[in-house]
């Protein structure tokens, strides 16, 4: 049975409400009893009720997180940064997934609203925004991450993916392939960022880009294996095919490598491929993954500080922080790299 | 602006008590007033504070998940699976991770119950059951998953592991190896149990175990592929070497196939390899790994509905549910194989 307050005024001799001053380190307690109380309280290992606390004092100490999809690595390991700083804070993550249903999505935020969350962090899925200008006007404050709404005045935390898609067809460039192709995502500002980033390279390069080259589709996160593979057959019927592809993640990547070796086309030398996410098997692939690392853990660790910040002080001026992603090199892109 | 009892009430002109009388179903109001309330909430889309109504019926309509690792796609797998069950029941998962470490376990377990769930599930790491006797005290019922105490009476939720070591032994000694290692983990009861199966199945087929055979590590989850790299360098030190490894999971497999591919040896030709999980991945590796399927989803989904159980009527026997794993063959075993 838990140790209540009222065990610890009862063996000390003082009221409830003494022992819960204390606990809220209210200032009209003499020394002397606060530290009988708090030493008592660490004898019993007392540990506060948070439900109750949290009606008194209008906080939960909880941060809510909704993910696309938890079995997708990037946001598991988000999640496990994010929920690792918030431990050593007292904070608790709240975890939901919207399985990449704009819907769902909205139950999810308001049953995590219902019940009470200190700060809500979000990689939506949504397409309308509207239900974001409704999120303004409640009490607790949201911030999202990964995925962005250029028009909406909100928290975000993420990668620069206009910088991501920039890195990857330059590195595609940098090896001397031409015919760059992209196969990317569909409604959500990742997607069109990384698109733009591959275009603002081939210009940069004075490469052309050409519409038959871009295959976007939906569900590159849940089904990104199946997605690639069906967008790099279609790719491989353009005359003449592409000579390097520039994938919208690592799963996407997987799948089109595949169906290249399925159709006896040889990666690198014939196709080179390039995904992102840098996701923990990539180095163990049939073809080693080249891919663009979005710095992971240290993206939950600045979603968790930010968190906390918007917890105790929810009136901002919208605040983007962009954390760094950095190049990495494997036998999918340049033969002979381990 | 969250729309509150009071609004609703205030709008119809009746009582707060008489709008929380409806919400909670009481029989004392009349079917007219009743109806006029219900219209009005379903006009305003109104959502009951769950944390308020927490207090009052002593539910939280959460339920807790404590794992060993969130990155791990067993366990992301499991959690989504869960989550995905639980969001039909209007429940809410709040989950934590205790990155193997058995003290930030306990201190999370202890948020958890101070925060209030209705039900707590733990793949447990702990090697003391010490702590578990104390939570058999608690008012909040518990489920242990995937990994088991046999000695405790708790309810339990996962594999029979032991029949998970023999299916996967027996499938090498079917493919006709004779000389079969197993690289497994420590502590935990599926370790043990894959083990003991492992065992059983050579004896069966009166094949000779020795112990040089059997490594056993910590950190198989979270770094299984650098533990699966240095164990297997150990078995190929042995003479006569293994001609196939029985693995504890798929990265552990993924790292020893790594260090067997390095030492110039072919796989499955000179040794056969399983894992266990059957991840996303495991047809995309550079050998597409054979594996032992164990059925996460309906394992999520079975939990979830025992937790329901659990949540509507805490005192019960102490139950095991077991779900059906299966075997996956590929190319890591029988050669040719897709």
């Amino acid at each position: 049975m838990a140790v209540r307050l009222k065990d610890i005024a009862r063996d000390l001799g003082v009221s409830v409400v003494t022992v819960s001053k204390v606990l809220r380190g209210n200032a009209d307690i003499g020394d002397e009893t606060r530290k009988r109380v708090l030493k008592r309280m660490k004898e019993l290992n007392y540990q506060p009720n948070m439900m109750a606390r949290g009606l008194a004092s209008g906080r939960t100490y909880t941060v809510g997180l909704v993910v696309p999809d938890l079995v997708h690595p990037f946001f598991a390991e988000f999640a496990k940064s994010l929920s690792g700083y918030l431990r050593t804070s007292k904070r608790a993550l709240i975890l939901a997934s919207s399985e990449e249903d704009p819907e769902v999505e909205q139950q999810e935020i308001r049953t995590l609203l219902n019940r009470g969350v200190d700060v809500l962090l979000i990689a939506s899925c949504q397409t309308n925004l509207r239900n974001f200008y409704a999120l303004g006007d409640e009490r607790t404050p949201y911030m999202l991450f990964d995925r962005n709404f250029p028009h909406l005045a909100a928290h975000f935390v993420g990668s620069d993916d206009v910088l991501v898609g920039e890195m990857a067809t330059r590195h595609l460039i940098d090896i001397g392939r031409k015919r760059i192709a992209h196969i990317g995502g569909k409604n959500s500002s990742t997607s069109f960022d990384r698109l733009r980033g591959y275009r603002n390279a081939l210009l940069a390069a004075q490469l052309p880009t050409q519409d038959s080259f871009v295959q976007a589709h939906d569900r590159v996160e849940e089904a990104g294996d199946k997605v690639g593979f069906q967008a790099m057959q279609e790719l491989l019927k353009v005359e003449p095919r592409p000579d390097a592809v520039f994938c919208y993640n690592d799963m996407t990547a997987v799948g089109a490598i595949e169906a290249t070796l399925q159709a006896g086309l040889r990666v690198p030398q014939d196709i080179a491929f390039i995904g992102c996410g840098n996701l923990r098997y990539a180095p163990y692939l049939k073809v080693p993954l080249s891919s663009i690392d979005h710095g992971t853990t240290e993206l939950g660790r600045v979603a968790g500080q930010f968190a906390l910040e918007l917890s105790m002080k929810p009136q901002q001026e919208p605040k983007s922080i962009l954390v760094a992603s950095t190049l990495v090199v494997r036998e999918s892109s340049v033969a002979g790299s381990r």
